[in-house]
C-alpha cells in the first residue's frame, strides 16, 4: 500500500516512501480555503480543545525505526539514519466527555474517498475501539468542494466489507453527505469538528 | 530536564538527548528476573490483552523531529537529519472496559522514585486524563527488589506538589506499596498489570 508523507522542508512537495518518488503537489488545491493545511488546522482545533478543557486528543508521532545516531560532542543526539514505518493505529486519540475517542484524518482530491487510502489495521482498529465502547471515526477532508465530513466507523467498516467483498472500493462524497456528519468551520476552533461529535455520538441517540 | 534514550543498535548503553553523552548500563540490572526488560515485557503484555481482545493500549512512537530526509532510488525514503523531540504526552494509552486509560511507565535502580525523572507536563496530562473521568497513573519498576507497582494519578500528584512546594522530591518505594498496587507476574501476560487496574478502579471503589 502506498502512503505519501510530506517532505521537512521542502514545501509543496510528497513523497512515496515505498518508491522514493517526489511529487510537486498543487498548493492551491492542498490548502483550505482558510489557506491552512487540514492536518494543521485539526492539530490547532485540537489544541483549541485541550486549552478550553473540553477534550484531550492528541496526533500520534509519527513512527520512525532510528538505525544510526551520531553523538556530536556538546550537542544533541542526531538521527542519521532512519525510516518511516507503518502507523500501528491512527493518527488522532484521546478523551472525550469521559469517552475514548481515536479516528483518522484523511483529505482527498477527487469527490470520492478511495479505500486504499486507509490501512485496513487502521479500519479493524476503529472497529475494535467502537465494539469496546469507544468513540471512533473517519474524518475526510473533501478539497474540491472544501467540506469536512465524519463518517462513524460502523458506515464507513459496512462498505468497506462490501468493497472487499467485490463490491464498490470506494465511498462518494454524496454517501459521506447522507450517513455522515459535516463539520463547520469557525474561527476558534476553525474546525468544530466535537459539535458533529456530540451530534452524532451524544444527542442524536 | 535529562531523559535517557536507548541507542539502537548499540545495545546496553543510553544516550541523554541534552548532552549528548553516553553511557554503559548494568545489563542484569536492567532487565527483570526473566530476563526482559521492562518496557518490552509491556509491550508484549499489551499486545496479549489486544489479541484476546481484553484492552486496546499502544505505546505512542517516539516523538522525532525530521530535518532531513533523502530519496535514494529505488529505495525507501531515508531520513539522514533528526533529532528526539520531547514527548507531548505519556507513553502508553488506550481503551480498556469502555474507558480512557492513561499512564507513563518508568524503571529505577533506585529504592525511590525521583520526580526529576518525569516531566511536569506528563504529570499535568495525568491529573487532566483522571478529572475528565479517565484512568491515569503512573506504573514503576523497581529493579532492586524486582517489584512492579502501579499508582493513581491522584496519589502521585499530591506528593508531586508537596515536593514542588519545598517537600520531598521522590517518592519512597514504601510509599509506592503503601497507596500504590503490585503487579503481578506471570507467563501470558507476563505483567498482569490490568489485574491491579481492576482492583484499584473497577473493583475496590
Amino acid at each position: 500500500m502506498k502512503v505519501n508523507y510530506p517532505i521537512p522542508h521542502k514545501e509543496n512537495t510528497v513523497v512515496n516512501h515505498n518508491s522514493g518518488e517526489v511529487k510537486q503537489v498543487k498548493v492551491k488545491k492542498s490548502l483550505h480555503s482558510h489557506g491552512m493545511l487540514f492536518e494543521n488546522e485539526l492539530n490547532l482545533s485540537n489544541e483549541y480543545y485541550r486549552n478550553i478543557g473540553k477534550a484531550l486528543i492528541y496526533k500520534k508521532p509519527t513512527p520512525v525505526q532510528i538505525v544510526k545516531v551520531d553523538y556530536p560532542s556538546r550537542s544533541k543526539a542526531k538521527i542519521v539514519e532512519g525510516y518511516y514505518k507503518t502507523p500501528s493505529t491512527t493518527d488522532y486519540n484521546g478523551i472525550y466527555r469521559g469517552k475514548y475517542i481515536d479516528y483518522e484524518a484523511k483529505e482527498t482530491n477527487n469527490l470520492s474517498f478511495d479505500f486504499k487510502h486507509i490501512f485496513e489495521h487502521q479500519v479493524e482498529h476503529l472497529h475494535k475501539v467502537a465494539d469496546m465502547g469507544g468513540i471512533a471515526f473517519v474524518i475526510i477532508y473533501f478539497k474540491k468542494v472544501d467540506e469536512v465530513i465524519i463518517m462513524d466507523i460502523a458506515d464507513f467498516y459496512k462498505l468497506w466489507i462490501e468493497g472487499a467483498k467485490g463490491g464498490r472500493k470506494s465511498i462518494k462524497l454524496e454517501t459521506f453527505r447522507e450517513l455522515g456528519v459535516l463539520v463547520n468551520r469557525g474561527y476558534n476552533p476553525t474546525l468544530k469538528y466535537l459539535d458533529a461529535v456530540d451530534y452524532k455520538y451524544f444527542e442524536n441517540n
